[in-house]
């Protein structure tokens, strides 16, 4: 009989969609989240090797608790949300040591009625959707915001050129192309900051922002170089930031050849493909501050 | 022998994905289209009944021909771009009288760098993907505009009561609930307006804001009721319009039962559920305007 | 003010996903459908009009229908179970008239242990979704059963050439090419065959067979022609069928152009592209049946 | 200014959809894959930091060497390709100390003509994808196998009950629901067991084939511990498996309260629900063997 143990694991209830409505007035909020919830705890083997349930808090009470604090607490961001659900599985249940906690949050404008936002109607708006993450492990608490599918393009001031040529290599290479992504990224909160508080909601404005002002205002010499300094602006405009993580794909477009055609083609009609596509990935850090690799436990490759 | 005939058919390539950057000035343009060209003709029946393809003409020609228009002919609107091409078709191959040609719209949106929009940078926006279809069909020409994924929600302002009650009936009737759709509708055009000349993108523009305040003004008894206000809105506001059809999913927002916890949830916690979900379609026609068929023929379903 | 009317209209529940077990025995059957119901009347235009639901089965209605008759009647086959669900609805509430009732059904085969098919428990099988619909209509009930999503490739035995050439024509002739697809075909049944009374399952297991054999025999000159000696071929086989309606994408395989790198390429090593792709739409039809245009309303495009 | 450094990174070209045809006999074969390249190097920091591209290995040469060695040298399995890849990477270009290449594969079966396969024409099977990686870092190999979206459903023999109650728990007990997983595994081969050589698409077979059964025959009071026992037969049958990670969504099938109706439900009819979803995850390992956690690196989460 091979013997086997148990390795990494954790469970819980995932993609909880919760709306919250804030109506105390007649002008209505609305938060909208999608959130996961997982548990860990050595406590748990027994599940996995006997059956034994007796410390599983269940998918569907995980699932309960989420709506319940939603109308308890409110969300006031989706970071502080997963970080009060952390604390009330960890210290509800003493054999809950850790957990990570996920959540996306899709944005809602106010419809103009006459030029004026209404008060209860709202339409989906698409720059990408918000992300955020609390992990707890090893007795740490580790808060991550982001963003995901903010699709950007630039129509020239993007070079590629300079690469190593091998005998596989057809490139040419080019001094102005289209540059298009969509950007996924995450940002790691510096410990201290999340522990003195941290207007989420305002950073993840502003962050957005410099990602895109920065996309737009640097002359790409390769996908990789703009990576780069979309980090590097994040972490130089919010101090509470102390690395990014970044998965960019490279959303080729091709210049389409006119040329049986009888026509000149100077970068004004493009095919846009699909697959393959080119995926860069990287980390910027703020120099100076402790890795924390735990932070990123789990959470979907790259970012 | 059983024998068989050749009924309805058409042919041709689907979604070439056509990116046109108007690059004259510094400030760039950029029109992003997917579009689908279909070709129809008695003469094609042989394709089918022996695989003579003498009068097929090649969806890899119907793709080049797209790309070459984008370039030698530019695409002033969606609607326009498909009416040049499907002029096209029709009289440089005598033998086709028919065709049905499709596009969406994906919009951009300039980013602000130092509250400036940029000259070449831009971001995908999402308030739903514009819609244009072209249908040469009987010798007649018909054109659609239209919009998909348009995403919106009041959270109060929606009844829903009075409804016949059977032994299949548990529903609860109410005053106050959160509606929830993602609008797909398509208008149109009457054609003398599209013969004399329309100003297709000012009539998106005017007409999707037209259906958003519509929708959050409207105090709705039904989604039913919602949607025949937005279509006469529509046809209220342009002239050109002829008629409007809809596809609206009911996108049900639970209340939350959180009584078990000793929480009250006056309608400010809600599950979004997925599926299965209400499908309210309908259509709203302009009196004295002739009935166009044909207009829809093959054009998904509903809308 | 403008005057508007209300044009073709239906509503109800889409995507009820029902899942049935037979467990009469140790021995389980189970039968997995997504179930769509939708309503027409013109006794429901007060609801859009004035929001008037005294008229309108609500959809929960319609949803706890399908549930309760899952467990009533039992699904002996999508069509039958729709059949049954047209029945109720326009019997039981006298103003219904008329309705179109859709299913998709998911396969499960049996896990088999020790080479024995289990009593109870399955695994998903992907050889494309079973389709059903009904439809009732000015008085008529129509049949349709289909597969969609029924992936097939042929390495060799497809040639595409004789194709007209105009200026935009670059495409090469090929006597040897992939040719690759995913069948989407919906089967009318006769009138006749509906009122006596069908084998419903065994016909799908069969027509699925024929349209697979025949796509793997027939020596292509264009994917046109091969979808008709399918369509052919189901009727040939079945006499219950009044005719078949195909959408077929030509999922292009290119070869890869290795002649950079020193390397030749018969037709041994191909990219699999996305988009675009040649969509080819055609129908079969029975000698001497009488068209059912009605039948075809507001089912998806084009079948 | 803040100062900013690089951290972890890789690049390349994702979802390379290659189609490889052996046709040396009649009887062609068929390998389907969508293959993932990318890199990482220290010399690659400078793409970053300044946009010098002088180490980058074009995404595009990537591809281009994943198509030619297609041809050149065959793809014998995933794994056996991807090796044969992660070699050439690190080998050609000096500088390259790292990479990971994954791969996803597309069943096919030949169609059946009279009971006999056919020799050219193959239709999609889609008993889940299989997925392979090689992983180099550290100046180790790391080699993975795995399937995805294997769909598996038992309509008893599940329990779950013994989970402890808190205010927010309402789940009722029970002893007999369906247990519906979608299963995503990988297992990692040990380092001996790849430098002898395996049999990977036998071993592929196997696996799958125990995972099922498996699942299948085990009682169960939990996924959980469901979840275990197919790693551990998974471990028990093959000796090149190092671990197995899994990721299996409870996928909820709720009993239809068919009571209101006058009607029994002993699971009979049950609603297919799509979100939230339980999400279990779990490692099995065989004991005595060493921790690989860079085997892991970057591959989608859980597995």
């Amino acid at each position: 009989m091979v013997r086997v143990s148990l390795g990494a694991n954790k469970y819980g209830k995932a993609e909880n969609r919760v709306v919250r409505i804030v109506r105390d007035t007649p002008r209505h909020e609305i938060v909208d989240l999608s959130v996961s919830s997982q548990l860990r705890s050595a406590a748990l083997a027994d599940s996995y090797l006997t059956g034994d349930n007796s410390k599983v808090v269940a998918t569907d009470t995980q699932k309960n608790t989420v709506f319940a604090f939603a109308k308890a607490h409110g969300i006031p961001s989706p970071e502080e949300f997963l970080l009060t659900l952390s604390r009330h599985f960890t210290t509800e249940f003493d054999w809950i040591d850790g957990g990570l906690w996920q959540a996306e949050q899709y944005e809602w404008e106010r419809i103009l009625v006459d030029g004026q936002p209404h008060d209860h109607s709202f339409v989906r708006s698409g720059r990408g959707t918000r992300l955020a993450s609390v992990q707890v492990e090893g007795g740490a608490t580790h808060v991550t915001g982001g963003v995901k599918d903010l699709v950007v393009l630039k129509s020239t001031g993007s070079e590629f050129a300079g690469f190593p040529r091998d005998r596989y290599t057809t490139l040419v290479e080019t001094d102005d192309r289209i540059m298009a992504t969509s950007v996924t990224g995450r940002w790691r909160f510096l410990p201290d900051a999340v522990e003195a508080g941290i207007d989420y909601n305002g950073l993840y404005a502003e962050v957005t922002a410099v990602l895109l002002s920065t996309f737009a205002t640097v002359h790409s010499l390769a996908l990789q170089q703009t990576l780069f300094a979309m980090g590097a602006a994040a972490i130089e405009a919010r101090p509470e930031i102390a690395e990014v993580r970044f998965a960019m794909p490279n959303k080729h477009h091709f210049v389409y050849d006119l040329s049986p055609f009888g026509l000149e083609n100077p970068n004004e009609v493009f095919f846009a493909a699909d697959r393959p596509y080119g995926l860069i990935e990287g980390t910027v850090v703020r120099e100076g501050v402790d890795a924390a690799p735990d932070a990123w436990l789990d959470l979907p490759t790259f970012v």
